[in-house]
């Protein structure tokens, strides 16, 4: 991956770690507090899906797309900040992880089929 | 945000969409389903570091921080999934919500206190 | 709530006390680990059913179903862990929190509409 | 375990199965969103310890306690209307998972032993 392509992560990761230093937050900042920062985030994103149908999941209306989108963004600022506290890089590490899913799930094996879908786990 | 740093993201996010439809898995995709597999996967994140003390959470063995590099990756990856689905810019989103709580907790309020930041629900 | 009602829960939680005695498993159980030992095992249950419809949901195969039955034990069991190391009456606060929703959503305002109900966040 | 012992439960099941009735609530109730709900909620009770110590969560003070209790309150009530869904027995999964843990972390083979436990993944 080309190096200008990660710049935009580690400038999230440094206005992030600016941003704690600031508040001297990085005493909470511990990679055991922050995965529960990032599930909790996570959960806010469900509460907005969990009584729609499927199809309406695919069709916000504007208003809700926009707190969906800022639930997003949510979670992804606490995965850039744990990966960052972790010394991950994110970039590598989720391309390495499709290439495992890809021989992980051949595409020949498991087309079309919900049932061998749902014996699988990933991605 | 420069044009270059959004295409590593979706560069995934393409490699994302070509797995799915190369695999006939689109039609599990919708927004619901991916936001319960992004909270499934943060939980594989936090199992990690449930019985461990925050202070084992910064330092954690070799092989550990591998198996957490892979969660950080499939919470990563159904991330950008979803992202995509709902055609949401995760980058900007993100520089976005960082702006908006730079506001909501200002500096110099918050400033190294444990009691106003757990006052506060944010990054 | 009758006396005799709440036997069962105690005599649950009474195992799990000596259960982690027995193994000196009681230094990981503050609260805060067990909460995340609790959503962790929510997600559990919640992989069961993310790329399954919802009328799918309804109609278990069996095995899957003693599958699911064993996520609801593993929730419940740590619910209860928890509350005993809370001193929390989970029947009694069931029982409290189930007044409270009927006053906030009251039958004849809400009734029979998916946009109401999605306007409110509880049960 | 003694007829008598349920009974506080099935009528915690039955008062939500009248309440879910006379909302017309019941359409949005199928275990897949049940699920969902229920994480939803475990994550409020983890956002009210992720960023307390270990101690701190031991020592809440009233009024955090309060809101602790509800949120259990909730986390017990989707797991009780899920299990009602699915026709599971809460009590008896339960104390037959404590039997299946008791065998699977023998005592004297992971007592004390924080290395131990964490190669374990259960209650």
């Amino acid at each position: 991956m080309a190096a200008a392509n990660t710049e935009a992560l580690e400038a999230l990761q440094q206005r992030l770690r600016e941003f704690a230093r600031e508040r001297d937050w990085d005493q909470f900042h511990s990679p055991k507090n922050l995965a529960m920062a990032l599930i909790a985030e996570s959960a806010e994103l469900v509460e907005h899906f969990q009584w729609l149908t499927e199809a309406q999941s695919t069709q916000l209306p504007d208003e809700k797309l926009r707190e969906v989108e800022q639930e997003l963004a949510d979670v992804f600022l606490y995965l850039l900040r744990l990966a960052d506290k972790l010394n991950v890089d994110l970039l590598a590490a989720a391309a390495h992880k499709i290439d495992l899913n890809a021989r992980k799930y051949p595409a020949d094996k498991v087309r079309g089929s919900s049932k061998k879908y749902t014996e699988y786990d990933g991605q």
